[in-house]
């Protein structure tokens, strides 16, 4: 089993080489203008696939864009383990922050430094590695699927249709998925529980035109000022969340779970130092872990409006706009906190200014159970190679689609994730350590095997 | 006199070929890109005064962008006006809300549709022109000077050193400007006070770089919803300024005044339906033309952070900007409410975020003496031209070197504007009617008469 090593120590090169490929193609979703980068990066995908062995591969339309499904089906009556990963990225911007270009991949330090070096490219990139070595070596022990989106970045709109259209071939025991991070290089981890998504944009209007601050300031609703009123209503002086009925649904974790997530190891002042922040601040009576793992959370991810150029313009601005997220606790529904922030948004809008709410995605949460096999499997896997049991810990992030797996095709996920908190994903200089990356292929090789042994036991 | 009637109606083309040639300049002070524009529109200023008659025209420069400076002296003894205007102009952002290019002007429906039709190189171009008929047709009564600046729209950061280095050149018994609104086509007006101005530019840093909002949504504090509790912060429910001392220089306007400040025509509805709102907003206990002409104001003028793109990115940013200004009644000294402004903001920034506040511009407030013979004159050229005896408005508005002018070289100025609330200065589509231009251009002349006949009387 420990062949692996050998393997990657003898073709390191080729995988970095063949990774830089598939990085250097700036596949952003949320940008209408790269189409055809999707689908290069969808046929890079395939290529991939065939030449680590898959017997079938495919680039299959949606109304967005293509998903990639690849196959190897050794026994048609053996447990098979469904890869999803995706091969859309984040927007780059703020360029100006990046060291070196996004999508020009540069090794510094011993870390990979590009847009997708982690999120999603490097980490499913390691799946095809894995998977490669099983078929060249004569080991894959199981069925192996592979399903790669191109809209992970905006919500997965079209994966839901698409496993509803898919589902006979989607069949499998496992779906596996490289697409979080754990704790520390030397503190393996794996993310048991991920928070739902409600992502909203809102437009407030206040006069037909832009004014001029002198002659109008004073006199009519500045939609700037108004915006800021209505945001920071959304929550009461405890940091919670103001929004009518939006703790409804939201399950209170009992103090037992409370002290034992409480044990996973973090250090305040560390992570104060790697913001460069004098203080956290969060929802009162929770601790900062507690606060992205358990509780949900809401926050501007951009607000525009006016003058925002160089100097000074004494305008009115005639509109303001801001994009809103709520993170969600497994549990909560997207599209009903979806309405309740549309609800409540256009019930406190005064009345001298107009007011447009559009929920741009959303997902549910997720809750992965710590005793089914392939979580146990996944266990063995991370202490055979980092010599440590893993944590279980709940994310503060969405995987939206996971529960959309659950729901439409029946099959749990198990997240083997191996990004680091550093590793800046959705930031400039996004970065992922060769460690990680090697670390990653070997940690996936080991749980084929156990997940497999475990089957036939 | 109303000779001048006919020599409009003869050389209207060549006018307004004349002023396009000035308008096609983009000479917009705030963008560092134009300085070769704001040049070009100094040269073509001083063509303009030489061609009229000047029998001195320069390009002096300051630290920025050179003020043009042309005079005629007829008599060392006699008076002297001095024109003030400005060859700077507004952004002409959100370009693509203009019907035509900013820089291209086109005339439809009577009206010059251009960025600075109006503001100001339409209104200093009439001064130009009644100059020039004054001195072909042989009739100028009095020295005249004129000096027009490049930075007004910045706030006329070298004016001042402008004014104290020139002082005997810029001798004058009274400052003419026009560069102010009258209330509508058939209600002549002349602005007796301005508002001064306080432009400030906030930055909020939260975290050293962008975070993923999953996971670190509700754990640490996001600069742009500190931003916009900080910004709401800074009005009361009744819509007072909450800034510490904020009001403490804030002349109290008698109830006499008031009621004959009421009596100038105004109609809400228009007001509303012209601005397609549903209802105005402003401080308790006043009128909207109170709010605008004897109360201070606080506007957002320009506001932004994290992602602005098309579609979804689930950011914290690190950083959130505004930039506010604050519209100050006479008596009250901007560069103390600046002051009054940075340290109030600062007091409130919450510990777990960084503040920086920077004054981008300012200026004083200014109330013209209605019983001077300067405004006299004034009164009676607008009563000749345009039939009506002109209201005195205290206007919304700042120029703030007019108060500059004052102090430095201990000369009133007159604003005898012509523009109209629907020139949209500073916003898409600004324009200027060409019925307001020419009879801007016989008011001037007129103006001239009435001032040197009651000097001489």
């Amino acid at each position: 089993m420990e062949e692996i090593k050998n393997y990657i120590e003898q073709n390191k090169q080729r995988f970095l080489d063949e990774l830089f490929g598939l990085i250097r193609i700036p596949s952003i979703s949320s940008e209408s203008a790269r189409k055809d980068d999707m689908l290069k990066a969808a046929e890079y995908w395939k290529k991939t696939l065939l030449s680590a062995g898959a017997t079938r591969a495919e680039i299959i339309p949606t109304a967005g864009n293509p998903v990639v499904f690849g196959e190897k089906i050794i026994d048609p009556h053996g447990p098979t383990v469904l890869v999803y990963g995706h091969y859309d990225v984040m927007p780059v911007d703020p360029v100006d922050l990046w060291t070196s270009p996004p999508f020009e991949p540069e090794i510094r330090d011993g870390k990979i430094y590009a847009r997708g070096a982690d999120d999603d490219k490097g980490q499913s990139f390691m799946q095809a590695k894995a998977f490669e070595y099983l078929i060249k070596s004569n080991t894959l022990p199981c069925n192996v699927k592979f399903m790669i989106e191109g809209e992970e970045e905006i919500g997965s709109p079209n994966l839901g249709k698409f496993c509803d259209d898919y589902k006979e071939m989607l069949k499998a025991d496992i779906i596996l998925v490289s697409d979080t991070s754990m704790i520390a290089p030397d503190i393996p981890s794996i993310t048991t529980g991920l928070r739902g998504l409600s992502y909203m944009e809102v437009e407030v209007t206040g006069p037909n035109r832009d004014l001029h601050s002198g002659l109008f300031g004073g006199a009519v609703a500045n939609p700037a000022n108004v915006l800021a009123k209505m945001i920071a209503s959304l929550k009461d002086d405890k940091e919670r969340i103001t929004i009518k009925g939006f703790y409804n649904d939201v399950l209170e974790i009992s103090p037992e779970e409370r002290k034992k997530m409480g044990m996973a190891p973090f250090n305040l002042e560390e992570y104060k130092k790697s913001l460069d922040i004098d203080g956290v601040y969060g929802e009162e009576g929770y601790t900062t872990m507690e606060r992205t793992g358990i509780r949900p959370a809401l926050d501007v991810n951009g607000i525009w409006g006016g003058y925002t150029g160089e100097g000074a313009k004494t305008v009115i601005p005639s509109k303001a706009y801001a994009k809103i997220s709520m993170r969600l606790v497994p549990n909560q529904d997207h599209v009903k906190v979806s309405m309740l922030f549309e609800e409540h948004f256009k019930a406190i809008a005064p009345p001298y200014v107009k007011v447009k709410v559009t929920a741009l995605h959303g997902g549910q949460g997720y809750v992965s159970p710590t005793d089914m096999p392939a979580y146990l499997a996944a266990e063995k896997a991370y202490e055979k190679a980092f010599g440590k049991m893993p944590v279980p810990v709940r994310s503060g992030g969405s995987i939206p689609i996971i529960s959309t797996f659950e729901s439409k095709l029946g099959i749990k996920s198990i997240l083997m994730g191996f990004g680091l908190e550093s590793d800046a994903i959705h930031s400039p200089n996004e970065n992922y350590p060769l460690q990680q990356f090697f670390k990653g292929i070997e940690t996936i090789v080991y749980f084929y095997h156990y997940y497999t042994a475990g089957h036939k036991a």
